[in-house]
């Protein structure tokens, strides 16, 4: 923890890691490619987690848990799913372990070989909608809306913390619906949550559009994303909604008796986010000294420092801040008192500031005689002191500034960094330099990829909000379908 | 949901899985011996996760997630760990799919061979030691108090719902000390919690004891554990908590610097329960008509049937109980108002009965006019009219009263089918009848496997009440060391 990470600007993926590392947030697992969350990377995900669980239950959806292992032959029942998934996976082929001959390792037992191999998950779509079968008969068992929290793998070879891991953790939300509008709301409603709790929690604003056709999910009609400048200026795909129209209906044969007694496919949505959200977190917010972390999603929101040579100088600091911590426990605002001994007050700064705390509190007997508080901001790095009387109105506020700008901060980043361009030269410089092009697009794949065989810039989506028209295509100069949003992504 | 369930007394193992399939609890996934939870069963896991982990984190203790892929390399490195839990499992070989030559099929890619298998995890000790060999190197780094909530993976030939199955959820704990003392500690505060837990919330009598050599987890020191009598008076083991001394820090060389300045070996323990005390639930409370719930566990605890013809009775119904919801919100009591059309109100009775819901309330026209309610409980099937006025006061007393009720009855069963015997002929006649005996035990091994392959009962646990002293060996008639429970188990 005494050693401070790589700067920035010098090395940002090094950056990264150092800050995952030294701010305790998580660790690579013993098998490639693997992730350990560690308990303060955990805590973080656990209000993300509740956050999210919060609204989906109030609007009516409930938890359930399918199983982990998945039939082979399910993957190659939705043609387009298969192509997209079914590649990079992991392979179970045995289910015992034997020692061999002279005792000295343990090996597959043959005779354990399984009939048809298993697959561990990387999505539910196929055994969810194999049960959905059973489950589904008339219009009176519609809408069905269940989420799962789980893990699920991908078998990944470059491997980076929280982005890219063989396994992670997220959830997918399956609903099955009688009719095509209800399907197409409900993939919506369930964006706007991403947005709102993306936006409100993490401080992180969000483009809300559609992926195009080779950007889209496989197997899906229509993936809508959420999509995330971080602090390199590179995309993040934060969060995807997809309407899947009736393509997992047919390919598990799942039809229902609607009110007019005709036998239907049922319509589908499916909806995820993952641990890669926390990755996105550090990317938008972190800086030189660590972690700074929004008050909202903070596992502690305020660290207290005690400045004291002797114990009883101590117990005076704690009858001095009695009544303060008794507001943070009736207002839940999470607090840490750091009492470590022979750590130096510097020492903790440090290490208080490498793991994002929003907010520390400096105290010591001048403060004591003086009625008052030192302060110091995580955002702004801002010392200020607040007189004791009203200390916890002041932390109150100060918290949801530091909400606030925090956000403001990352949106002024985003809107400084989109550039609306008129020729390809422009865009190539944008794209090289970094940051997100927005323009015209003749809604051609062949145009697409071009663009993304000369510059690696992808269409991250093409926004709800179309916000010019009679735009050209800035790669062929012909009328443009839509406006969208190109750039290099993670 | 219409027809009813195979009487208990006639075949109680399909008698348990007809209560699972008709209250919907759970279903068999596609893959052989993997379990669906359904979302009315998911809500019960729910319901105790959030009760257990609320005691967990006031105990000090802070969640984290290890993945889910160990190296093999890893279950050889504790010998006995290796024999108990390396067998029947989950290996990964290979990492990609590909089409067959005709593009019939899919089979794993040979060139994705992996170099060294990966074993989906039966448990965690080994991947937790490995990182928490990065994680110690002073006593200031402990202890270190990390619970998981994940699905592991046996591979189990014999499967049944909750009870058993290739894949269940569960939570793990791992802890890490400096010394003994508080290792064991830990390990017996922690079968308190289960304990308690299981008592108060589940309603279901538990016997505390430690297992002999032969029952106990595979490298463990000592196997606390929590041992129930199910409706057929056979035993369920539904949480241990293993006191592990310094095995697995041996096998994972784990040492940090004491105060002392000496190197040492830590000391560890690791505690579990799972989804299985969902299976417990249903045997130990269910009955002819289905599930009966505890109010503390059940997702919904009151469910509300009018009973109308027209639209207008309903409204009358909806006004007259308008403050009893509002009373239910207040006080965090789930409740379901069952308005579905066409369905009849016997019909909606027999589907709330078989979910097992504490409380039904019957309302119609006649009950407004008296200024009644009409209210059903589920444990005793009782139905009794309340008056309007105190309806809140008479429902919660009532829901207090069924979840004493459950606890009492089945803490009757369990005391009424505990058996002191004398002769080793009444121990088999009771085993083979059905019961727990509590006798003595000369402490051999040997003895113990003789009278389990005489009987099929095992030493459930050596209760840590021992009630008598200079008790006899109920096989060898020698000495006995100690007092015993014996049953058949699960």
């Amino acid at each position: 923890m005494s050693k401070s990470v790589t700067p920035k600007n010098e090395n940002y993926s090094k950056w990264y890691t150092d800050v995952i590392k030294k701010a305790e947030l998580a660790d690579y697992g013993p098998v490639k490619g693997t992730m350990v969350i560690r308990p303060y990377g955990y805590q973080i995900w656990e209000k993300l987690k509740n956050t999210l669980d919060l609204q989906f239950k109030e609007s009516g959806h409930t938890n359930a848990y399918f199983p982990l292992f998945i039939p082979k032959s399910f993957f190659t029942k939705e043609s387009e799913h298969v192509d997209g998934f079914a590649k990079e996976c992991a392979i179970v082929t045995h289910s015992r372990l034997m020692h061999n001959d002279d005792k000295s390792d343990l090996i597959p037992d043959p005779t354990s070989k399984l009939e048809e191999e298993v697959i561990v998950r990387p999505t539910s779509e196929t055994v969810i909608w194999s049960m959905y079968k059973k489950w589904i008969n008339s219009y009176r068992d519609l809408p069905i809306l269940i989420n799962q929290w789980a893990n699920v793998v991908r078998w990944e070879m470059r491997t980076r913390l929280f982005l890219r891991t063989s396994e992670f953790l997220w959830q997918e939300g399956h609903t099955a619906h009688a009719n095509e509008k209800e399907a197409r709301e409900e993939a919506h409603s369930i964006l706007n949550i991403y947005k709102k709790t993306v936006e409100d929690t993490l401080a992180i604003p969000v483009i809300c559009g559609t992926k195009t056709e080779s950007e889209k999910f496989a197997g899906a009609v229509d993936t809508l994303t959420i999509e995330m400048m971080m602090g390199d200026k590179r995309a993040l795909q934060a969060g995807t909604s997809h309407y899947l129209g009736q393509n997992f209906a047919k390919a598990f044969d799942v039809k229902f008796q609607d009110v007019d007694n005709k036998e239907k496919y049922v319509y589908a949505t499916s909806w995820g986010v993952t641990t890669r959200l926390i990755g996105a977190l550090i990317m938008v917010h972190g800086d030189n000294k660590g972690l700074r972390l929004p008050p909202k999603i903070a596992p502690i929101q305020v660290v207290v420092i005690p400045i004291y040579k002797t114990n009883q100088d101590l117990e005076k600091i704690n009858l001095y801040l009695k009544s303060l911590y008794s507001f943070f426990e009736k207002n839940s605002i999470s607090f840490f008192v750091d009492n470590r001994e022979k750590i130096s007050p510097g020492f903790k700064f440090n290490e208080w500031e490498m793991k994002g705390v929003p907010l520390r509190i400096e105290i010591g007997p001048r403060d004591i005689l003086n009625q008052v508080l030192t302060v110091v901001r995580r955002d702004t790095l801002e010392k200020t002191t607040i007189n004791c009387d009203s200390a916890s109105e002041s932390i109150n506020k100060i918290l949801n500034n530091i909400q606030h700008n925090m956000f403001e901060q990352a949106n002024s980043f985003l809107n400084n960094n989109i550039y609306d361009v008129n020729s390809y030269d422009e865009f190539k410089k944008i794209i090289s330099d970094g940051g997100f092009v927005r323009c015209g697009w003749d809604g051609l794949a062949s145009t697409e990829n071009k663009i993304k065989k000369d510059t690696n810039a992808t269409i991250r989506c093409i926004p709800f909000n179309q916000t010019e028209k009679h735009l050209k295509c800035i790669f062929t100069q012909n009328a443009a379908q839509f406006e969208v949003i190109f750039a290099k992504a993670y």
